[in-house]
């Protein structure tokens, strides 16, 4: 993993930042060993295991947590050759959209494309279908997931193998899924994609879960346990949610670091994306942090831009790894796809509070996705 | 047919392309020539007819494929004049548009009009109607197709007849049907549109064949076989198919214009537009390349806009040859309108790559087709 000394607030002012970080720098590693004498849960729950001491340790030899995110995105973002045919370059599914929410899949889905990718599904309800179809054309809209008011009970079991057949068509050309923005909770279509997911983790496939896909892998964490292509990116709520219900104790901000490891950790490797002030993502080996300012307005959808840029930096870094073609020391996309992402989002947040101020909505920023994105890797 | 020394790789800097060029010529000559000895194909297949060996002789005493895409534009865009009505630019019918689909319809529809026709409709399913109506008010959009699921089977041939009325209505006043952008693989919504095919035929409307219009064709050639207004846009992998059905034989890319021109020939002299890194297009008697300098991002929807774009190019090089007023050395309208649209596709995504590099998608393209025909033929 790349780490970078000192905390990077900005992709422009770094030399200036190199210097304000550094007593920062002691004051963490005194804190991370701190954290390895007091331990981060009660007894019954804390992590005595070896491998995952040694992955806290290995930050007491570096100065600070936070991520080289800028030579990350960098090192994973493909070239663009006009050799290259149409797909190449990412094909993103959102799996999303009832009733009630289409914002939520729409921002996920375009978002995916505003990076880079060449082709954005939605998987969604009937209801939502029509609506996300109209947010843009750009966007390939399924209008299949269905919900318990909508099916007899007789034809439960039916309608669910016909969803999957549907999904199961597309499963092998998706790069990766997206789980959860604006899916809702009704008890029929969370089980339905339930089996989505479970055909998804067969098929090799990467999935992204946010939003209510948290509440569903929350509750079922089989769903997710022990799959290394898992990101889970929860907000301060679902992250608490997720602790208590896997580690069994509360959220304790202290010892951050150590408790996402932990529950990285316990998930079985799959990758956490913990939402806050700076980012907090482990894999369950490492921990890094994304600390670029961003933004301080907290309108509603900035969690679907990031989902959406995580299954296509995911993906990238994937490919990446494939081809033999990464630069970067972790061989872990899912980690080095939340860095990336999380270092772009806040990027473009704070170009575009820098336009709209208080009046920034998540579409001003995901019109600043393209450009902050160039100001790191120009296409040439 | 108008071809240019050397290889077009833009507007702009051609003098010095001219000269750059030169040893490509000779490159290409000699690999004319290597072609004509070996043969594309197996026995069985290869081309022995003597008119298509003429037609790639041809091209041995002229210094490159290239068609002078420029003058071409120029020769067959009508002046804009005040006594003109409406409709008399063109009046386009794009059928395509069922559950899953919406954005590539429009996409081609709202293309044609971009570039200056009067008129575009498309013909769509109920379900795709709505949404295609909600993305531009300046289309004209009928919710007259069908797909399986919503016809009993014993009303299949009523409705069917009912789809076919709806359409003939309207045929004799469209300049060109284009045929394939988001129509899906429904079975009996495939049938209604061959039956649309074999009308449009009758009345000698031109047909642009792209996408599922193309997997349509491709297992039903005589539905374009022999009809010199039939333009099929394969990409890499709908061109493979066609190959294998056509000339059961694999693609060449060593003898790429000999194939092309073949399959053309085989398909009784449609005219095919075989898109790539440089598109290639043949009627069965001549083969010409585009190779514009574009842009490397390959977001979906390029395709549509492409198939919009020959449907009014190939419209308005039709007028110009019924009018007499044509100073090409080519009389295929078909030909001519793909070297056009090619050419202007590719000018109007090298602008938008310009602007939005990778954050780039099909509506920045589409906005960049006026300037990009400006550009070339100004109104005055």
């Amino acid at each position: 993993m790349l780490i970078k000394h000192g905390i990077n607030s900005g992709f422009v002012a770094r030399t200036c930042l190199y210097m304000l970080g550094s007593s920062g720098v002691l004051r963490r590693q005194q804190f991370l060993i701190r954290s390895l004498e007091v331990g981060g849960c009660s007894d019954r729950n804390t992590i005595t295991n070896q491998k995952a001491m040694q992955g806290i340790m290995k930050f007491t030899n570096r100065p600070s947590l936070e991520a080289d995110a800028e030579s990350i995105l960098r090192a994973i973002t493909p070239t663009l050759d006009p050799n290259r045919h149409k797909g190449q370059a990412g094909k993103i599914a959102v799996i999303g959209g009832c009733r009630e929410y289409t914002g939520a899949p729409y921002f996920s889905a375009i978002s995916a494309l505003k990076i880079g990718a060449d082709l954005s599904h939605v998987f969604c309800t009937k209801d939502a279908a029509s609506v996300i179809k109209s947010y843009s054309p750009e966007l390939i809209v399924h209008p299949i997931l269905e919900e318990s008011y909508s099916v007899r009970d007789e034809d439960r079991s039916f309608v669910s193998e016909k969803v999957l057949a549907e999904v199961d068509k597309w499963m092998e050309r998706f790069d990766c899924l997206v789980v959860g923005p604006g899916l809702g909770r009704d008890p029929f279509l969370l089980d339905c994609v339930s089996n989505i997911m479970k055909h998804a983790r067969r098929s090799n496939v990467p999935i992204v879960i946010d939003g209510d896909g948290l509440f569903l892998v929350t509750n079922c964490i089989d769903l997710v346990s022990g799959y290394p292509l898992a990101v889970l990116t929860p907000n301060i709520n679902e992250y608490k949610r997720l602790v208590q219900k896997v580690l069994s104790c509360e959220v304790n901000d202290e010892d951050a670091p150590k408790q996402v490891l932990s529950l990285a950790k316990r998930i079985g490797g799959v990758t956490i994306l913990r939402k806050g002030r700076s980012d907090l993502i482990s894999d369950g080996e490492t921990v890094n942090s994304v600390s670029i300012y961003g933004s301080p307005r907290r309108c509603g959808g900035q969690g679907d831009i990031l989902s959406g840029s995580v299954g296509v930096f995911l993906s990238w870094a994937r490919q990446k790894i494939k081809d033999g073609d990464l630069s970067t020391s972790s061989r872990n996309p899912a980690l080095l796809g939340c860095i990336a992402a999380s270092a772009l989002m806040r990027k473009a947040a704070s170009l575009g509070f820098e336009n709209k101020k208080r009046s920034t909505l998540t579409t001003d920023i995901i019109e600043c996705l393209g450009r902050s994105l160039e100001d790191v890797c120009p296409v040439g």
